[in-house]
């Protein structure tokens, strides 16, 4: 049995970047390692000793881009997480699990309408779990949620952290499009962190067709392998072109282009947004999984004339958890090429290289210190 | 039994109205009083002595807006229909129907999937079925997905002709929403020709509160005897000072603000348009039923951020007619104090009324030829 030590070793994040408006002044985001002191459990509450935690765009929202985090910092940044339950709850002590990346108070109008996802009480962790988050060795959370891992076989527990937000959040995207076997699908941004889940989840599901779409050449022919029947590499193309390279490849294999197709928006960029409205036709669904703060210009007038829709998607239901880990365990949906995990000691480098996009692959942090 | 005259007395729409791109020249749109050839009847087909037809927004498009027609005029417009089978497919005949306003093929893919209603091949009179149309005396139409009306008591069967759009369509919208007992909503447009029916059904259908929002104060208090438990009166004012009443409104009344509303932009307006947008909150719902060409501004990420979404709606399928013919009998849907009949012949004037704004009822035409 693992020891309770008396303190939390975490990287906290002491200070996000910031520009001053009237200097223009930047001023870099720190992050400090340090110890905080042990919290005092509640009842409902365990402590789970961190295997891993996944390094999210969102964490680099915070850091670099100044989106606000809801405890004011320092705090510690981090919600993909994944460990093993060592104090409170006895029932739970022992057990391996996911930590939902967002945590429902389950005793709200909007729980109770099944709605738990968008819980305006929900517990994120690095973000609204009090000071606490994923890149420490230890994380006090309410127990109620915790998705238990059982029989992962030889996968390492620190690698389905990505379970916790990269692969449900898709999933639970995926599940609010109401994916039918044989559907038609179109991923935008499908060779990225989250549209690499999507792919591979919407095919699991029994989609008929899915056509990936991103500007990563390479990525995309890695996508191939992983779910995508077609893909469309769209760099250096305006939005006219990726559409009627999306008519010409529907063209091509019988498949009608303007009615029926559900489509992910995963880029949360401008030109990947335009290109999921430009594809938009009778019948579809858009389904909008990747966040900006652009404002579009669409006629909305035409989801009337085509009897379409557009469905914005925020985290996922703890209950959908099991079910993405199952899918992730029977090896339906992949995350081993996809991850590569790296000592907590490297989280400046690692937020650095995010940042900048050098990384092809997600990292997942083992506590180191 | 009615017999069956040797042709079908019209009203057709010769031209409509034109502006020359050049020269800017505008040439007045013309209906014509003149006389069809009777149509020889197909298997599956019936012809219709038509009882009324209403005239609607749609009618004006075609007239007045340059909304192109399926079928290139000279044709009859008027797709809201009541009246009497009186020949072809011998089980109809002698029965009173509505003629549903979109007609689907029942035999392609979107008819297959559930979506009749915006079935790429369907059949609208006044539009897309051949030349005819409904302000006429009669009209030959598929049988299959004919409504029947049966025990309508004293009420008139050309007011009845409202069904087959301004009833039906609302009904369909208010299913898309997937309206719960309990339901917060809001009708964008609440005293209008299709909002009015929008309020009465989301009500009837058990809606906990609804808020019709309108420019026009006399018709909003109307709204408030059917259906509506609050009414927003938007003339002179911006889209901020709206949700500030909003907002007021529902503190008053002890509603949540910020979640959980059923929005239904039923103007096809900007105006309209941006109040609906800025309503639209957390696990919210805005349904889009009125057309416009207008491009929206508005940052989609926000559908993201609020786990909320945008339907747009096209007419009803005609599966759901019977059930909305139902309410309308049974007075839970008001139809009498929104309905005027006049003779067909009125038809001139009774266009240049509605396109200029001057009515406070729905129009409904009784042949009279």
């Amino acid at each position: 049995m693992t020891s309770v030590p008396d303190v939390i070793q975490t990287w906290q994040m002491v200070q996000p970047w910031t520009r001053d408006k009237e200097t223009g002044t930047q001023t870099p985001g720190r992050l400090e390692r340090t110890s905080i002191r042990m919290p005092e459990l509640h009842p409902g509450e365990v402590l789970v000793e961190i295997a891993g935690c996944g390094v999210c765009h969102t964490d680099l929202g915070y850091f670099y881009d100044a989106v606000p985090t809801v405890s004011t910092p320092p705090l510690t940044l981090g919600h993909e997480i994944s460990g093993r339950v060592v104090a409170g709850e006895k029932s739970w002590i022992g057990k391996e699990v996911i930590i939902p990346a967002v945590m429902p108070c389950n005793d709200c109008a909007i729980c109770a309408a099944g709605r738990g996802n968008r819980c305006l009480n929900q517990k994120m962790p690095g973000n609204s779990l009090g000071i606490y988050g994923g890149f420490s060795s230890h994380i006090p959370v309410p127990a109620t949620d915790l998705c238990v891992v059982k029989d992962r076989g030889d996968m390492p527990l620190e690698q389905l952290a990505v379970v916790a937000d990269a692969v449900t959040t898709p999933y639970q995207a995926v599940t609010r499009a109401d994916l039918q076997a044989g559907d038609r699908v179109v991923v935008v941004g499908a060779a990225g962190g989250v549209g690499t889940y999507v792919v591979q989840i919407a095919k699991a599901l029994g989609a008929g067709t899915v056509i990936g779409i991103d500007l990563k050449q390479e990525k995309l022919e890695r996508a191939l392998q992983y779910g995508a029947d077609f893909v469309i590499h769209s760099a250096n193309k305006d939005v006219k072109e990726v559409r009627n390279e999306f008519r010409a490849l529907c063209k091509e294999h019988g498949l009608p282009s303007n009615f029926g197709w559900k489509i992910f928006e995963v880029t949360g960029a401008k030109a990947g947004q335009e290109i999921s409205l430009a594809l938009l036709s009778f019948v579809g669904k858009l389904i909008w999984i990747g966040f900006s703060a652009d404002v579009n210009e669409y006629s909305l007038s035409r989801l009337m004339a085509f009897d379409a829709e557009i469905i914005g998607t925020w985290g996922c239901l703890p209950k959908h958890y099991p079910a993405a880990l199952q899918m992730v365990l029977d090896g339906r949906i992949q995350i081993e090429p996809f991850v590569e995990i790296r000592p907590m000691s490297t989280i400046r480098e690692t937020f650095e290289e995010a940042h900048t996009g050098k990384l092809t692959k997600r990292i997942v942090l083992t506590p180191d210190f």
